[in-house]
């Protein structure tokens, strides 16, 4: 069994994070949804991240705003690949925090982190770790990358 | 067979790109090593991205410096999971046009950013998204883990 | 005959775009308009770009936002004068990224870089290109910029 | 007794964290050292921080570079005020990932965040927090700060 | 009795300022408000600074927007910890000009900076510090923090 | 005849710029060297560019560092098209005041920025602005991208 | 006679330049208001810079937004104090590069810079110019600060 | 008589403001020189900035790095114009600490900011300023202008 676990530091990041979600069950990739926060959970965020991969999670996809810990200290305390989500939120100095906070791991622990607010790409790109090693997610990639395309080239036709 | 790419715009980027083999070899991944040149050699890049997936490689580690295409068209042309390593080149503007031109991808086309020279994240990244399906590698990257918290004890019992 | 060719990486770019197209044909200048998303369609990107000054075209405006890879890409498969267009879209960070990821080109490969939305700008410079060997076009530049002159010198008399 | 922690995330912090520990000695407030790492010792960091104000540790200091966790999750843990010194680490983006990762914490948990290697800084904040309650280091903190005075007034001597 | 002025350089500064006060209150910790502007009240600003601590003042929370001086000033004139609160007015270039006017203060005259907006966690950060001598106080202090966990907790069990 | 300006606002520009003359006589075209103050020559500035389409110049190249006024005043003054380097001198803010003093132009004037300090890419978009009406230039282009493709495939293979 | 030449590139710039002209009418100073564009009259603009000092101007302010070469360039032809308003037009970055185009001058050609759309400022700091040599407009400073200082104290009444 | 105050934070600071010195000097304008810190002499602050323009000092310039609110402090006190440098001082971040600290004041309180380490610029300014009221300093302003126009004239007759 293929799961993807999705956790955010807060409910007003679920808007956000729903892409995630939807891409995945799109792929029919089983996902898990909570909010665990670092700095408010931090009990809740070391069981989660401790116990994930022995319950047949295999990417973990953490989204945060603002001095956005919860990605790399999820990625701290998991051996799994950790895939974090620069959330845009109130209050941010336009996103440059969140991003940075996620993107500047040190040697020895690193977050794949995706564009601000990326949620959606967070989810294609769990599903490109999963279809690694599983030819038929892999399959459910190539077509979804020729329906990119195709999209595209119908825009394109449109215009002319 | 697990097998890695690690691949760069030009060979000033080695002595960064360096950190991502030897940590694979390392966890004993096969390695294969390459110069592609998103802006040089384009038909290069489009043969590598699009064969890739088929000889047995799983992850794509993909390192450039300034206005740094390259992660991008590789994970435009490839089903797999792609890491951006943004290289702060000369004349690079600090490396934010690496860090940018790599981690900002459009929604549809992923990019698993690391942080500014992290090659070394890359490789252990790559390390993780093996071992989510290979409980093997994934053992390796537990004992790394238990490696990086002894070195740490280990300093704060020579600073008392 | 003169011909030059606005591409974009998404319909949405269009409403920017549109200044380039406009001002083109304010010059008499045949305009190619069309939709090649480096990332999404990257074998149209090869196709049009290796062909297009085999069919007359003499200058490439080239817009994408985010991590813009389409203005390069363009650069490095064609021969001719790219000029690149920074798109301000959603969810980019305030424009930094599509703005580094267009300018800041290695070495070999330029791009005619202009301002974030600076599409008008794009397309008055496409034109100037051609008048740099066209006499005429060069006189419809000569006529353009007098006509900017008298128009601030109007709302300078407005004011007074 | 008033006691202050002073930990960081690596050896290397140790030079420009050694100021705020001799600017606490200098004020006879007696000074715990450690490396304790969020990321690579996670759970040394929740015992740290879960006990440190019931050993009579007043006030907690921590220094870390790049995506610089640890000052946010000891304030995540503990109930103790947590100073922040964001420490500027070789392949930081100049200083701006730590500084954000420390400062732009959620609302809830509070770092008290100085200059980028502003650890002497925080060294004379920590002893104004005890200062606060502590007559006997208050009166030590005006004489610091005349001390101050005196040498810019020396200085502006020699200048004439 | 412990008591904490907040303080801001504008009464436009109120709406950001109001959630330390309304924190504060509901630690019941004493509260008082004023404004002093470091550029257009000199005089006020030396008064205050030089005398707060005689009057039972514990801690000093200023708030100001752009070329933020306010929380600088003050903490060159009081022996009191000061915290700083960037504030995002209008005409700022992204909150940029009050995060560096407050955190990069010299060495020898910190402030105690927290995020921009950040209102709420000066208060908090107020609290601890009295909290830090105060056993009452430092229990109010946990229980808030449980507060916030159970809050997460609520919201995660609304999300499933 | 064709012939290429390359002008600097101050002889320091000359180490940088030097790139772009190299390139230009390389591809066999003529250039111009000259050295043109906005802000200490304004006089020189006025006549330089009202008449170099009158004298066989094609294309203006032209090189500046911090508040970098040249390329801008020379594109407001004559109807070629100008091409602007960002020059990273001494006392600049990391470049940034020469990228956005040169690129940002308003609508109606625009300037064909180049990346910072990319001289070399500036003769060669000249170069490709001749090229698009002269094919023996076009075809030394042709030539030159095939040559940097060489070189990435002999490093690739040295690096094997 | 005192008289301050107020100007701007646009006249959409005119809403933000008219806090200069009402602050140096309500101190009584003769104000005259033009549009001149570096850009598209550059003419003028040599007219204008050139002559202003020999009509009784005193000091000039310059409003520009983008890549604001007006002020920078008027200086370049004018014995006199030049003050320059960074404007934040549509489609500026942030802001950024007004500022950046009239701050980072080079040695020898000063631009007196005020903060982002700061014309209030501007109109106040040629009155002080004026007024470091005019006792009677001096005097009229004095007044306006008092004025600053008793609507912040009013202000402070109202809050308590 | 005419005379320029030259003040800085810090005696480090002189190596840079030393520019200003000199070329008032070479101005024939008196120059009082001191050290004057915000932080650490508030006091010698108010008195320095009272009573400047009651002892002949027609124009303040005032020169600090970090978070520098030595210009807006005596700007908020003195009648005068103030002109302020940024230093670039060690650890500032990149300089925008001081550059936006000096520049972004609120309205009602003007500093003419001229560029990072732009000393020489601040001294051409205060002289500039005299200049405005004081024909025989204007002509030296011509004079010196005329000067900068023929070193460029010269290094451009070097150059071919």
């Amino acid at each position: 069994m293929n799961k993807v676990a999705v956790i955010m530091g807060s409910k007003s990041d679920l808007p956000v994070m729903q892409d995630a979600i939807d891409i995945l069950k799109g792929f029919d990739i089983e996902v898990e949804v909570d909010i665990v926060s670092a700095h408010r959970t931090p009990e809740k965020l070391f069981d989660f991240s401790k116990n994930a991969h022995e319950r047949g999670i295999k990417v973990i996809i953490a989204g945060a705003g603002g001095a956005a810990h919860l990605p790399g200290m999820v990625a701290s305390l998991s051996p799994l690949p950790v895939i974090g989500v620069p959330v845009k939120s109130s209050n941010s100095i336009d996103g440059w925090d969140s991003v940075l906070s996620i993107l500047q791991m040190p040697g020895g622990v690193p977050v794949a982190t995706v564009a601000l607010n990326g949620a959606k790409n967070a989810g294609i790109l769990a599903a490109q770790i999963i279809g690694s090693s599983d030819t038929c997610v892999l399959d459910k990639i190539k077509v979804y990358k020729e329906g990119l395309k195709a999209k595209v080239m119908e825009s394109a036709k449109d215009l002319k």
